[in-house]
């Protein structure tokens, strides 16, 4: 456990956030945990390319912020090293108990704590029925990490507030990771991964538009957030913050699917949030998105993108200069300090929100309520 | 097209809905598009089995109702016939143009009219990449069944409502067919399958709650859909359905997803609607989940489910006297008799929702916006 008490003293030098919540120091410490977590797992992509050597197919199991960090690794893996990802249903291996052949899989069990017995289950049917099995964690020690085949174990640290963030931004470098083992060249994106830790640092000190769109979905009736593609998992993981964090229902929806038909709830008094890239073959599409929902008069709230994309929203939160590949490793900073921002703004604890409990990363046989 | 000249003399004989929409209309067809669908489609089950031979996964591409339907779809093919099912992004392949090994792939595209260029796309891509495939559409002619290697039709008829209702059950019975075409036997459910229109019909005719479920609605300042595994699908599309045509924000959560962290927002003033099928091992959980939202100040409208269910719910609208596997083809009707219903009493036009338009489904050329 030297990566919990080397944690806590970084988080006791992180003053910087101003806030004094327990989440806005877990963001702060979000560069030192990000290039620990690339520094333990980056010497590990031999070993993961290894364990999927004649496995055709990468299937995640995972809930809540984790299931947002697969939907990531899944469009990685597909649109950067040409191999299907897709979500297995917890519930077909612990309730349906399905025989399944997953002799060509490789399954992926994402859990902050390791001990959500849900996952840890669906881990071990999965190795029963044939899969090759990878864990995700942020725990040494817990049980998916000792009965997977390959732990990847994320170097968050404790995390103390309910709210994932630091723990949720490490296991997309986990993703990364795993997505660059398999690339035809693991070693595509490393010069961009290394500047990763570099673009949180400057994304947490340098909160332009944040209070501006703390505002907007103060005064909102209603929330949506968007993003597609890649940024896919960090619309829902941004929905989800807003709803747990500041007791709001927000619903996370992917661009293709609020325009099929739930947009005709778009009126005037919601706010819309859109995530973008800075680049790829999404970004057109979510610009022109960014007008449609203007138009229909909800207050569109943009994070990341381009300049084209800026100019669509009416308040406009910077990303990272990350390309599209890494750009979700970025863009939850903004979308956090909105979040925590928006709590202290609505008088609720960013902490501690009602209604959740969360048992410490470092008591791994306790299921916490965010795996 | 002789189905679709049936399908209006049909529709101008189903005069007993009474509320006059033509929403209504199309529910109280379902019993005959649903045999129709079963005679058209049950024959083509070797087929079916013939095209899967050798491809070990089965992936679906859709959007909206056509997704929910495919999320039935999936979890019937994991739990009865022992094939894994997952959900493709059809961003993937419109725009990330991502080069995937499908060889191992039966993939199926689901699109009612057949021309959502989306998936008509992602079907060309799937082919080029080595999948098998296989079209569930209700348009014959359309571009989505003549380009696939297998087409399933509908006998859904012409929908001219814009919600969609018998395109969505005739699908659902489409994936019934798939589902046991690649089961270990085929005929496992044929018994249960032919008492299915008979079992519409008696809900489609005795609407027993769904006056009561449409006040708790009515009343609600929030609402909320909840299901699991097979029924999961249904509250999706319950979800939608009511968003859509009722113009509220509705979420749409697995059981599991809604414990998981959403639940927080739960309170008093919310409206929770919850389906479960009359057996299978999701049952008792449900039941459970009704008495944590009641005990939350939650309003629980249960639909289906068995008497232990409903007595956990303030309002209860019973299902389908159907098996797990096949309740998602019952059980979706009091939840569009409910739609139906609480648009009117809103004031609102169930066929026409402010924001959506519809072309029929006898335009094949033409997308429209509920594929």
């Amino acid at each position: 456990m030297v990566t919990v008490s080397m944690d806590v003293k970084t988080q006791d030098r992180s003053g910087d956030s101003g806030a004094g919540s327990r989440m806005a120091a877990e963001v702060a410490e979000q560069p030192l945990a990000v290039q620990r977590t690339l520094d333990a797992l980056l010497p590990l992509r031999g070993a993961v390319s290894e364990l999927a050597q004649g496995r055709r197919r990468v299937l995640f199991a995972a809930r809540g912020s984790s299931d947002n960090a697969a939907v990531y690794g899944r469009y990685l893996l597909e649109t950067r090293a040409g191999v299907l990802g897709s979500l297995l249903s917890p519930s077909v291996a612990t309730h349906y108990r399905a025989s399944l052949d997953l002799s060509d899989a490789l399954v992926v069990c994402v859990s902050q704590s390791g001990a959500t017995s849900e996952i840890v289950d669906t881990q071990s049917w999965a190795g029963a029925n044939g899969a090759a099995t990878l864990a995700i964690t942020n725990v040494e020690g817990s049980p998916l990490a000792e009965y997977a085949d390959l732990a990847l174990v994320t170097r968050a640290g404790p995390e103390l507030a309910v709210p994932a963030t630091k723990t949720y931004l490490t296991q997309l470098v986990a993703m990364a990771v795993l997505g660059t083992a398999l690339a035809p060249d693991p070693t595509v994106l490393d010069a961009e991964l290394a500047r990763v830790p570099g673009e949180v640092e400057r994304l947490v000190r340098e909160p332009h538009g944040v209070d501006a769109a703390v505002g907007a979905l103060r005064d909102a009736a209603y929330a949506v957030v968007s993003g597609r593609g890649l940024m896919m998992g960090t619309a829902l993981e941004t929905a989800l913050k807003l709803e747990e964090t500041c007791l709001r229902p927000v619903r996370g929806y992917s661009y293709a699917d609020l325009r099929h038909g739930p947009i005709s709830v778009v009126t005037s008094g919601m706010t819309a949030v859109l995530v973008a890239a800075p680049d790829g073959p999404l970004l057109a599409p979510m610009a022109e998105l960014a007008d449609d929902l203007a138009a229909r008069g909800a207050t569109v709230v943009g994070i990341g993108g381009d300049p084209a994309f800026a100019d669509a929203c009416a308040v406009h939160v910077p990303g990272p200069e990350l390309p599209e590949a890494l750009a979700p490793l970025g863009a939850i900073v903004p979308a956090q300090l909105i979040v925590e921002g928006l709590a202290r703004e609505l008088g609720l604890d960013p902490d501690n929100p009602r209604g959740l409990a969360k048992v410490t990363a470092t008591d791994p046989p306790q299921p916490k309520e965010n795996p």
